[in-house]
């Protein structure tokens, strides 16, 4: 038996998120590939990612592992199953792991950027990647809200409704934003992340670049554990997983 | 009569160029966008363009002129119309110019960027964008030729078999290639192209870049009109049409 673990690309724009769904029509990330590797590998296969991607979010950088009895070269994981993918998803590396490592629970960080397009009109090359903001953003106001949710605390307002998490506390470890020309990025770095979390925090930031509310509000959702109207879960598109770290180079 | 001067931002995937071709299948982009801007004038509405792009180009500042019997604010030609077209189309600005503009006639000179993704494995996030090369390039090989293409030429050996132009002499004011990362982009600047011209021009760097053809091929195409077999046309996807430039600022 041997555990392999991937690092996967994708374009979310046509799925219904990475991970299979039975009850629910469409395609998934995570289907897809089950079915590829199964042609490689010659028997069914089941992935362990390292967490899941909601609906139309992308990823650099997914990693997920999975068991094959059929030992290849490492590179037949690799180019042997992107042949039998779409042009939208690709297994960017692959390699052999201990028995002991899981994509999911040996995790110690993630990288989210989420991408923002600020201009009067819309931007049709962006469309997929970047959400479309008509204002300014003030980003001295953002970076100093952002440095607020910095740290251990309580992100129970920061998560969907349909979050199934037992605990709401996690570790932010920092939020950069910046901009060149019209674009801004806000790359959110933690150890783990509820449902929703990046795309909420990037609505709250969002909300308080365009003065709709103040540092207040965030002061508010982390220790009232409630969401002012204003803010609201910025758009899928926008947002895409970049890496995953683990403790070891796997 | 007013005449309006529409400068337009669209993915091209999805469309079979931007000219309507009355005996073939599937939208273009100008039918598109005539049919948008009729809705708003109230009557039917003949676009003239700076020129052409193939299926699958995209462009960030094509340029277009109309003429209506309607007139409204400038921002009403963009705004408006942009509520009338889909997300891979928008008129990024509108201005009235004088009745003797001519979008096409009175362009002086045309940027487009070509860009190529080098890596091993291919990117779901960047196969609409860029052409995929596996290999890596000789940036200086390629700077060379690009050197040797620049200036007054015959371009016969440039230009797709179904071009129609009558004379095939250009002026390539610059070829300018730059590498960020895994990206390499390809700026062409000129006063008019040839069908494909871009295309192949993007096709022999590569093939030099490669070391499949030396800088004698690039001498041969321009002295002998002839094409060796390892120069193709670069994919559509990569291209994309920056900028068209006009005496006056309109």
């Amino acid at each position: 038996m041997a555990r392999i673990c991937l690092t996967i690309e994708y374009d979310g724009t046509a799925y219904h998120g990475w991970q299979i769904q039975p009850h629910k029509h469409g395609d998934t990330v995570q289907a897809v590939i089950e079915c590829a590797l199964a042609k490689i590998v010659k028997h069914p296969v089941r992935l362990h990612s390292s967490g899941r991607t909601d609906a139309g979010v992308h990823a650099l950088g997914m990693r997920a592992h999975f068991d094959t009895t059929t030992r290849l070269p490492e590179p037949a994981y690799c180019e042997g199953v992107n042949a039998c993918l779409p042009r939208d998803i690709a297994i960017k590396k692959a390699v052999f792991v201990a028995n002991e490592f899981h994509a999911r629970f040996n995790a110690q960080g993630k990288l989210y950027r989420y991408s923002i397009y600020t201009d009067s009109v819309r931007s049709p090359l962006q469309r997929l990647y970047a959400w479309h903001i008509r204002h300014d953003l003030d980003l001295e106001a953002m970076r100093q809200v952002a440095s607020m949710l910095e740290g251990k605390h309580n992100f129970a307002a920061f998560r969907s409704s349909s979050c199934a998490a037992q605990t709401t506390i996690r570790i932010l470890s920092s939020i950069q934003i910046n901009q060149v020309g019209k674009f801004i990025t806000v790359d959110v770095y933690g150890d783990g992340f509820l449902k929703n979390m990046v795309r909420i925090i990037v609505g709250l930031l969002v909300a308080v670049g365009r003065g709709k509310v103040g540092p207040e509000a965030a002061q508010q959702m982390l220790s009232k554990q409630q969401r002012p109207r204003e803010v609201f879960t910025a758009p899928a598109a926008g947002l895409c997983l970049m890496r995953v770290d683990y403790k070891k180079t796997s």
